[in-house]
C-alpha cells in the first residue's frame, strides 16, 4: 500500500498540531517515549521532527511532507514545495514575525546602526541575509535559546521570533525592524509532490485541515423570520456566504441558516433581534467547506 | 472612543464569570499578576474587584458597571441600579441564601432566642438589620472567614452563605432562618445608566450573557415525522417555544427542529420514539435568543 | 416511589461510565469518600461496586441492575440477565479479550503445552474452564494484579485481559490463544427484570445510553445542492440513514442534512465537494435515536 | 557471585520500604514500568511483589527473602521463617490489626452473633479460622477492596485491617473483636535460611534496617556541665543507654553526649536547663546500633 | 487533666508555624476540613484561628494562648500579654512592616499630604491612629485584600504589609512612611498567665520553639587542632558561645566543637584552614539551648 | 566593591547547581522569569547562561567565571582556565561520556566504518575532530535534540551524551566508541584569574563547593570502645582520615569519631559490632574540609 511519510512538528507547535489533526478527523497518539506516533490512517506514517529540522528532512526525501514554519524553510534553504499556509487563529498556528530588537534605551534605530555589533539569534542565515541586504557587517552568533535576555550583557541586538511582542516588552526590548514574517506551512518533497497518489493524499489532508481551521472561528446561526421581515434580517447578516433559506410549514415564515464569524455574533445578534428575527440559536461547528 | 468601565468579581465567582463571558462572545485574559485583565473589545475596560467591594466602587463611579452578588449591594448599602439577574444554573452564578445557623444540638430555635448572644458573620449590616427587624439585641462580630467553624467555641450563632446547605451539615450546624436570598446581579452606576451609549452597551452585553446562560441548560432537537404522526409528536414536546416545522422533499414528511431543556430529554425521547418520530438527533447550542 | 438500585463500576470503568451517563442525561456526583454517589434522578439509587463483584450482588438482589464486564458475569457464574452490550468506541467501554500469554521466547505454542505448568490470572474459573475444555491439567493461581510481569520468574503462563495487546508486547509476551471475549454489559436481576416498572426504567436508561454512545462516533452533515446534482451527492453519502432533504426558498436548490460516522468524513468530504455540494458544514451531536 | 533474591512489597508498603532501605544504605531505583527495580548492591536482586503474594513466592523459592505483613504469612499458610519484625513507627511499617467490624447501630456484639451471616473480607482463611475457633458458621466472601463500605447493603459484617480505627469510624463502623495483630516482617525461605552466605547477608541487612528504624525516632543530645552538676544532669537523662562523658580541656567541666527518644526531648530539655546543663544541642541521627 | 487551649494561626503563617512546632517537638496534624487539628500532647488543645482574630479570642479567654502578629494585637486593641517574639528568620515568621504607600509618580511625600484623601487598608484602626498622631483627616476604607492594586483607580494611598518591599515595587508603588513594625508573637490571656501550670506549660513551649528557631540558622562545627595552633583557631571563631575543647588520646591535639551561624561558615572555613585546623566537619542541628 | 560575575548553567544542570550552592552556603533565588538570579553575597553577580554558551561568554569576559561541562569548553574551543572539576556523585554533576552510537543491528563496528555516512550530533566540532583523528570523511549534521531517535530514518549514526547508557539501550542503540569524557568544571576567564581578588574569591567558592560535595557522600560515625578493643575497631575503619580518639571520664574507654563514605557503612557496621564497638551512631554532615 502507498503511504505518505508525514513529519509532525515536535515541541511548541506539537500540541496545537495534534489538536488540529484531531478536529480534521485524524487521531494521532503518542507513546510514552516514542517519536513514531500512531495515526489511525494506514495510508499515513508519522514521525515527530523538530520544526527547525523538518524542511531538511522533507528536502532529502526522508519525509514526503511535513508541517513546519515558513521561517525554517528559509533558514535551512531547503528546496521544498510550500503547498498551503495553515493559519489557525484561535491557537498557536498563527503568523509570527522575526524581529530585530534592542534594549529600550539603546541608540540603535535602524539596520545600519548594527555595523560592527554582535547579534544573537536562532536564525543565523536569515539574519545574515538581512544584514547583507542592508549592506551592514556585524557578527551573528547562534543562540541556544533565551535570546531575549542576552542583551545588553551578552549581545548588542537580537533577532527573535514574536507573536504579540509581549515577551519582548516584558524584557524591555524595542523592536527596530521586521526581518521575516512567517506562518505555519504544509511542505512537500518535490518528488513526492509529483507522485499523483501522494499529491492527492496531501491535498485531501489539507482540505480537511483547512475545514477544521475554518470551523474553529465560526458558528452556525439558525433563526425564523416572517417573510415580510426577511429583507431586513438578511441585510444584517454578513456576506460571508449566502444564507440557506428554507420553507416552513407555515407559508408566511421561513427559516434562515447561516455561518458567521463567532467574533461578530455579539454585534449581529442585537441587530437581528431588532429586525424581528425569532428563535435565534447559535450552534457550534466541526468543519466547514464552503 | 467611549468605554464602559466594568468590574469583574475576583475570587469565587471569577472563573464562572470569565467562562460566561467567553460563551457570550468576549474573551477576558488575565495576566500573571495583573488586576487589569485584557478584553477583546476596545469599548470595554475591565477591572478585577472583590465582590464585596464592587457595589461601593460602582456607586462612586470608579466603575460604570459590575457583576456582584445582590447580598453585597445590600450589605454596603450602595445606591446603584440592578439591571439584571444572571442565574447560570450549571455553574456558580446560582442563587444563594444567607442563613442564621447554630450547632445541631443547640437550644436556639428562632430569632428572638439570640438575645444577648454573640453572632459571627461576614455581613454585619445585613445581620444587624435582621436583628432590628425582630427586635433582638445581640453582639454581631465581623468574621474573616471560616465562619462555620466558630460555633460553639468562639460564637453562639453565625450568619453564613450557603448554596445547598451541605457545608453547614458537614459542620453539624442547623439552619434557623433565612436572613437574605441573593443572586448574581449586573449593577450599574446611576450616572452611567443615564448615558445612552453606556446604557445600550450594557444592555447588549446583558442580552448576550443571557443568551449564553439560556443555551447552557438547553439543547436542540431535530427529528423527522410523517405528517400523520405530527400531532402526536408535537403533543409530546414541551411548550417552551413553538417548534420549527419544515417541508421535506418528500411531501408526506416534515422535519421538526426545536429547543428543549436538556434535563427533560431523557423523559421526552422515549415518548417521541413511541410517537413514531424518526432520526431523532440532539445537538448542542452556544446561545439562544428566543 | 419505586427506585431502581443501580451498580456503577468502581475503578477502571468508573470515569468512562460517569461520562457516558452524563452524555445520556444523568449527572452522577461522587462525594469525597462516599461509595453512594448522588444521581439527579429520584427514581434511581446508585452504588459504586467493583466490576468483579457486580454480578454477584445483582444476582443476590442487593442491586436491581448494574454495569460490568461480561467476563465477570462468566467468572462469578452469576445467574443474571444481560440486557444490552454498551460498546462505547471512543473511550474505555470497548471490547476486550482475555488471552493466554507466555514469554516471547518460550516453547508453549498451544493450550496442551500447559500440562503441569503454573498459570497466574485474575480469572481462575474462566481459566480452569478453558483448561478443562482442552483436557489439560495445570495449576491456576490467583494473581492480585501486575499479572503480566509474573512470567517467567513466578509463573509459566498468564491469562490476562488486553484491549490492543500493547501492554503485553511491552512486557515481551506472546499471545497463544484467546480464552474469552468480553464487553461492557448492562445486567439485571431476574426478579427485577420481571417487575414492569423496573424493566421499563432500565430500558429507557439503555435507550439513552445507546443514544449517547451512537452520537459519540457520529456527526451531522449539512449541505446545499442544486437539484441537478442531488443524485451524485446522495450517491456519495453512506446508507446509514436516509438523509433529510428539505426545500429551500430557491426552488432549484435543496438542503441535505444527514448523520454519518465521524471516521468516514475525511473520505466523504472531498467526494461531496467533487459532486458539487456547497456550504458543507459538519456539526457535533449529543444523542442519536434513529 | 552469590545473590540474595529479595521481594519488595508493591503497593501501600512500597514507598515506606524504599525509604527505609535508603536510610539503611541501599538505594533501590524503580524504572518507569519495571517490576525489577535496580539496587546498588550486586549481591542483591530485587523483585516487586504484592504483599499478599510475597509469602507464597518466598515459600516456593522463587524468592530467597521478602518483606511483607505477618497477616499475609498467616493467610497464605506459607511455610517460611519470620526472621525479624520491622516496626518503623514514624511511617507506614507500623503494627496493624484485622478487626471484626459491624455498623455502629447493629445488634452484633460478639463472634457468636455472626451465625448465618455474610462476612466480607480480603482475608478469607484468617476469618474462617477465627469463626472455627468460636464454633460459628457464617458465609465468608472475598472482597476486592473498599470492604468497609459493604455493610450493611452488601454484607452483615466485615473483617478489615486498621491502624488507628479512623477509617472505620468515618464509615460509622463499630469494632467487635480483634481477629489478628500483624506487623511488617522480614521473611526467609527455609532452604535459603540454611545457606550460610544468604543467612549472613540477610542478617546484615536486618541489622542495618533496624539501625535506620532506631535512628528515625531518636536524636543525639550534646551538652556541657560542671563536674559538680553532673549527677543532677545524669539524673534527668533517661536510662536508654549510658551517656558518653568526655573530658574537656578545662578539667572542671565535662561534655555529655547521649541518644534519647525525640518524643521526650520536650520534657527533658527544660529539666536539663534547670540542672545547669549548658550549650545543649540536639542533632539528627542516621543510624543507631547500640 | 489541665490543658492549654492554644490558637494556631490559619492562613499565611500556618505552614511555617506547623513546621516550627514540628522542629520544636510537637506534631500537629490537620484533618481534611477540620479546624481542630490534632497535637501529640494531651496537655495542649489546638484551634486554627485567623491571625486577625487571634488576639480577640485570647483576650476573651476562648483561648489561653496563641500565635499571631503584633500588628493584629494592636489593630484589635486586645488586652493580652505578649510573652515572646518568635523571629524565625529562614521562613515566614520574620519581622514585617505596615507602610504607607502611594503610586511611584504621585505627589504625596509625607503624612500630611493625605489630608482629604482616600486610604485603603486592612488595618483601619492602626491607620486611623497614625493619621490622628499626624493631625491629618482622611477617609480610611477597609480593603478585603489585593490592596496594592487599588491605587490610583480606587484609592489615593494604601497602608499595606511588606517584608521586602518587592510586591510594592512590582506594583510601582513608593513607600512614604512606616506606620507600624510587627513580628510574630506568642500571646497569652491574662488570667491564664496567672495560672502557674498554664504559665509553665507556655514557657516550656516557648523554650522549645526558641530552641528550634535558634538551630535553624546555626550549624555545628567540629575540628581537630594541634595545641600550638589552638589560639589562632580560636581567634577565628566568632564569640557566639565558648567552644567546647576536648582532649584527644594524642595529648598534643585537641578537638574543638562549636556552634556558629550558618551564614558565616563560608567566611570562617577558609580562615580555619589557614590557621591549620584539620578534619573540619560541619553538621546540622535540631535544637539549641545555650 | 569588587564583584565576581558568575555564570550558572541554565537547564539540565541548573537544579543540581543551585542545590550545590545552597549546601555550600550560598542561596541563589530565581525570579519568575528572570535570568539574573539573586544571590545572598554582594561580592557575586549571577547570570543564568546555557551550558553550551558558557565557555564562549567566560572567554569574552562577559563573565569572570562559570560552571559548565568540559565538553562544551572543548566544543566551543574557548580559551578559558578550568580551575576544578565538580563531581557531585549523588546527583547530576557526575561524569558523562559522548559516545558514537548506531542501531543495535547495524554493521558499523568502528570509526572507519563511518566513511560517507551521515552523523547527527549536538557537538559538531568534537565529532569532526574525532573523525579527522581516525582519517574518516563523513557528513556531520547539527541536531536540535532528540538525537537518539534519528537513526536509522534520519541519520546513520549519532554522537550523543550518556551517563549510564540506559537511554541509548531503550532506543536500541549500540555504543561503538567513546568520543569524549566530560565532567562539570569551574572555568575562569584568564584575565579574571590573574586578578588576585577575583582569584581568591573563586578559590574560596571552590573550597566550599568541594566541602559540600565531599559531605554529600559521607557520614560521621561515633562509637565507644574499650581501650583493649581499640586496635580491632581501628582495623575495621577505612583509612580515609585518621579517626579522632577522645578520652572519656571512664579511663578504660575512649570515644572514636570518624568520617566515612556512606556507601561503605553497610559493610563496616557489622564488622564494628563484631569488634565490640558500642553505642555506634551514624550522623549526617553538611560540609567536610579534611
Amino acid at each position: 500500500m502507498s503511504r505518505l511519510k508525514l513529519g509532525i512538528p515536535k515541541g511548541s507547535l506539537q500540541e496545537a498540531t495534534l489538536d488540529l489533526f484531531s478536529h480534521a478527523g485524524w487521531k494521532i497518539t503518542l507513546g510514552s517515549r516514542s517519536y513514531v506516533p500512531a495515526i489511525d490512517d494506514p495510508e499515513i506514517e508519522c514521525l515527530l521532527v523538530r520544526a527547525q529540522e523538518m524542511a531538511r528532512y522533507v528536502e532529502s526525501g526522508a519525509l514526503d511532507a511535513g508541517i513546519t514554519g515558513h521561517d525554517w524553510v528559509v533558514e535551512t534553504g531547503a528546496a521544498v514545495d510550500e503547498l498551503s499556509e495553515l493559519i489557525y487563529a484561535k491557537q498557536r498556528l498563527a503568523r509570527v514575525r522575526w524581529v530585530l530588537a534592542v534594549p529600550e534605551d539603546c541608540t540603535i534605530r535602524e539596520a545600519r546602526d548594527l555595523e560592527g555589533k554582535v547579534i544573537a539569534t536562532e536564525v543565523v542565515h536569515i539574519t545574515e541575509s538581512y544584514l547583507a541586504k542592508h549592506g551592514v557587517k556585524a557578527r551573528v552568533e547562534f543562540s541556544w535559546g533565551a535570546t531575549e535576555v542576552k542583551v545588553p550583557q551578552l549581545a548588542d541586538a537580537i533577532v527573535e521570533v514574536t507573536e504579540t511582542g509581549s515577551s519582548l516588552r516584558a524584557n524591555r526590548l524595542r523592536i527596530v525592524d521586521t526581518v521575516l514574517e512567517s506562518a505555519t506551512v504544509f511542505i512537500m518533497n518535490r518528488g513526492a509532490a509529483a507522485d499523483s497518489w501522494k499529491r492527492e493524499k496531501a491535498e485531501n489532508l489539507i482540505l480537511m485541515l483547512q475545514g477544521a481551521i475554518a470551523a474553529a472561528s465560526k458558528v452556525g446561526l439558525l433563526l425564523n423570520v416572517h417573510r415580510d421581515d426577511l429583507p431586513a434580517v438578511l441585510g444584517v447578516l454578513p456576506a460571508l456566504k449566502k444564507p440557506t433559506i428554507s420553507a416552513l410549514s407555515d407559508p408566511d415564515w421561513v427559516a434562515v441558516n447561516t455561518i458567521i464569524e463567532e467574533a461578530v455574533v455579539r454585534q449581529i445578534l442585537p441587530k437581528l433581534k431588532a429586525a424581528k428575527a425569532q428563535g435565534i440559536v447559535e450552534y457550534p461547528l466541526n468543519k466547514i467547506v464552503l
